[in-house]
C-alpha cells in the first residue's frame, strides 16, 4: 500500500481507549514525567494486527489522533520496505523506534512498547558501567514485583533479582536493533533494556501493563542511583549469598 | 453475601466528598506526588460502618467510583472470609493492602488509611537502618505539629520527638499484616508503619486528618533524608539532652 | 462586631481576581510548588481596610471562598480581642499565621503576605545556622533583582548583598510575632523573615509582588543550598571584597 | 508609529497557534518548569514582518494575549528609537530581553527565541567556571541530536561535540547585546548562548524548534551536572581523544 492520507477511520474514535486517542493522552503524561522533552521518546500499542504508533521528531505533549500512523502486523515485507495502513497526511515520518518496538512484538509477543530518556534510566547506565543494571533481593524494592518476567510472563516476587541488560547507544535509533534483539535473547526474562547514555525500552502485554511497568522500572532506577550516590550497598558481592543487613 | 455486581448504588454519587468520587481524585493526586506509581499504594475511606477499597494492580490514577469495593464493618466473619456489600462487576479483586487498613481500624479506630510507595519514606527506611526513624525536638521541623499522637489523638507539639515505627518487607503483602500490628501495639503513639524498602502506611480519624498525616509524615521523611545526606544531625545522642545547636 | 456567618457578599465575587478567589487558586498553585503541604503556609491579602485570610489547619489546596475570614484593618482593638468583618459559618479558626501577616502590614504597609514551608527555605536555615541567609553580590543570582528592598521598596540590584534574616522557631507560630518584628525592626531592607526549621514569610505591596518576591527568594534558597552542598562558594570572606572568581 | 492601544487586531485570534495565544501557553508551561518564576524568563516568536514579545516584569504564567507587543522587523530606525506595531493598552512594558532576542533573529535568522532561568542551566554556569558548557562526544547524551547546529541548520550527530558559549552576567539585562552578540559571532555553531548565575537564550527556526531545543539543552545541562556532581567524567583531557570507557 503507497502512503496516502486516507485511513483516517483508523485514527477517529470517540473512545478514548482507543490507540489513536490514547497515544497523545499517555504521551502528554509521560512528558510531564520528564520522559519524553525534546520530542525523545513515544509509545506504541498493537492490537492484534493492528500497530498504531506516533510520529518522528514532533513535541510528544501536542500530538493528536490524525498524527498517528498504523501499520499491519506482521509485516508483509522485509521492514525496509516497511507497509502502512494509514499514515497522516502531514509531512511527518513514523517514529524512529519502529524497528526497536518490533523486537518487542516479535521476541515477546507484546501489544505495548514505551520508550523514555527519563534521567533515572540515563543515570542507572552511568553509574552501573558494566551491560547489567541489577539488584538482588536482599536489596531490592517493593516495586520489583510490578514487573514481569520477560515483561509479558509471571510477576517477578520480592525475592527475585532484577536485571536489565544495558546496551550501547549507536548513532542512528534504527541502529539499536540488532543489539537490543542480541540482548533480548541474552536476557529472555528480562522486562526492559536500557540504552547507555539514551534511555530504555520497556514492553508489555498491553499499554496498561507496559506502563506500569515503566514506572515500576523508573522507580526503581531512580531509587537505585539514589542508594549508590547515598553510598548504600545496591548488589551483593559473590560471598554474601545469605541474610545481610545494611 | 456472595460476590455480585449489585451495589452500583453504593459507589454512585453526585456529591464529591463521596467516598467513591474522593477515593479515584486523591489517587490521581497521589499519582502525581509520586506516591503511587506502577499500580502500587492506595487509600480507604471509612464511614461508620461501611469501607471503601480501591481494586488491586490497577493505575491508581485511572480508578473510577464503579471500581471501588465497598466492605462492611465490622465483619461479620473471621477475616478469612471476607464479606463485601458490593464488588465490582469486573475482574477486580480488592486492595492486598486490606488486612493492613484493617490494622488501622481496628486498633486506632481511623476513619481513613493511606499506602504509599513515597520514596522519601523508602530513603528513609535505608538511611535509619534500625527499627525506628526518630527525630528529636532540637531537630525536628514544624511540621511535626501536622502529626497526631497514634494518628487519631491529639495533635504533636512542636516539643515532642517523633517516631515511626519500621518493620521489614515480607514477599506478600498481606503477610506484613501481623508485624504492622505488632509495631502498632508496641507503638500506640506512632502516627504511622514504615516498611523497609517498601513504603509508609498512615492513618487518621477521616480521610483528610490521614492525607494531611500523610503529607506532614512524607515532608519529614524528605527532609530527615535530605539533612542526613548532607551531614546534618537529625537525632541527639543519648548524652545529648539538653540545647544542642547544628 | 461579633463573630457572626453574614457577610457571605463579602467574599462572594464573579471577578477571579477578588481576594476571595485569589487565596484558594494562590493556594492551589503553591500546593503543587511542595510550598503548603500537610495544611500549612498560606497567604493574606489587604485591600486598603480589609484583611483577607484563609482558615488555620485546613487543605490550603481545598479552600473555597466561603472560607475566606475578612477583618478590618487596622483593628480597633489590641489584637488579642480581634475583630472581625466576616467569619465562616463552619468550625473554623482564622490562621494562626494571623499575627505575623500583621507584621508585614504594620511595619512595612504590606498588601499580602505569603507563609511557605518549603524545603528549600527549611534548608537554607539548616546550612546556614547563623541568624542570616546571605549571599554577596558577586556569588548572587539573577534572582535578586526580583526582590524589593524591605519587601515594598526599590527593586534589588544585580549588585546588591541579598539578606534574610533566620529567627528560632517556637512551639506557637504565634509566639513567632515578637521576635519576627524584632528581625524587621533590625533589618529593614529584608524582604521577608526565615523561620529556623519551620519556613519563611515574605511580604510585598500587593498580592503579585508579594508572590514574585516568594518566588524569587525560594529560587535563591534553593540555588544556594545546591551551591553550598556542591562546594560552591556563596559568601565572601571579610577579605575578599573585591573581584572573586569561583 | 507611537504608542497607542490600537492594533488588538493584531493579538486577537481565535486560532491556538497564533502567537499571541501560544506565547501565553507556553509561558504556562515554562512556569511548571521552573523556568520563568519571579517574573523572569520568557519567549518570543517572529512571523516573517511581525515580532511577539510578552511584557516585562510581569507574572509569566499569568499573561493574556491583550499583554502582548508587536514590533516590526527589522526594525527601521536604530533600536534605541525601538518601533511598535502594538502596545498594549496598559501600563506595561516590552520584555528587557528584546535586544537579545534581536541577536537571535538578526545572527542565525531565527523565527523564535526562550530566555530561561532554569537552575540547571545556572548550576552548568557555575559548574563548568570557563566560559564554555563542552561535552565531548564520548561523554554525550543522546538529547545532542534533539540540537541544531548554530541552532537553526542541520541537527547534531550523537558523535558531535556540543559547546554552549557562557557569558558573564551584567547588572541590566539589555546590556548583554554586545556579549551575547560577540559569543555568537564566535561560536557560530552554538544554538544556545548560557549567562552565568542567570540562565540560557536558546533560539530555533520557529517556536515549536526553539522549545525542543531548550529542552534538549536544559536536559543535557540538568544530566551534566547530575554527572560532575556524582564525579562521572562529562568532558575528556585533551589527551583523551579516542575510546574511553567510564
Amino acid at each position: 500500500m503507497s502512503p496516502s492520507d486516507n485511513g483516517d477511520a483508523l485514527v477517529i474514535s470517540s473512545d478514548p481507549y482507543h490507540p489513536a486517542n490514547l497515544i497523545p493522552e499517555l504521551c502528554r503524561g509521560f512528558y510531564q514525567l520528564g520522559w519524553v522533552t525534546g520530542t525523545g521518546g513515544g509509545i506504541t500499542i498493537r492490537l492484534g494486527e493492528k500497530v498504531y504508533i506516533a510520529p518522528s521528531g514532533v513535541q510528544k505533549e501536542r500530538i493528536e489522533p490524525i498524527h498517528i500512523f498504523v501499520l499491519p502486523y506482521p509485516q508483509p515485507y522485509p521492514e525496509t520496505d516497511r507497509v502502512f495502513l494509514r499514515r497522516p497526511s502531514l509531512n511527518l515520518k513514523e517514529s524512529a523506534c519502529t524497528p526497536l518496538f518490533w523486537n518487542a512484538f516479535e521476541l515477546r509477543d507484546a501489544g505495548s512498547c514505551i520508550h523514555t530518556h527519563s534521567q533515572h534510566a540515563v543515570m542507572a547506565t552511568l553509574l552501573w558501567p558494566s551491560g547489567e543494571f541489577k539488584i538482588s533481593h536482599q536489596e531490592v524494592n517493593q516495586m520489583i514485583k510490578g514487573v514481569r518476567v520477560g515483561g509479558t510472563g509471571r510477576a517477578l516476587s520480592y525475592l527475585d533479582t532484577l536485571v536489565v541488560p544495558i546496551i550501547e547507544n549507536t548513532p542512528n535509533e534504527e541502529d539499536l536493533k540488532d543489539s537490543m534483539h542480541a540482548a533480548m535473547v541474552k536476557y529472555p526474562d528480562a522486562a526492559g533494556i536500557l540504552v547507555r547514555r539514551h534511555g530504555v525500552y520497556v514492553w508489555g502485554n498491553d499499554w496498561e501493563k507496559a506502563k506500569a511497568q515503566t514506572e515500576c522500572l523508573d522507580y526503581l532506577f531512580e531509587i537505585g542511583v539514589k542508594m549508590k550516590l547515598a553510598g548504600l550497598p545496591t548488589e551483593l558481592s559473590g560471598e554474601q549469598n545469605g541474610n545481610v543487613a545494611i
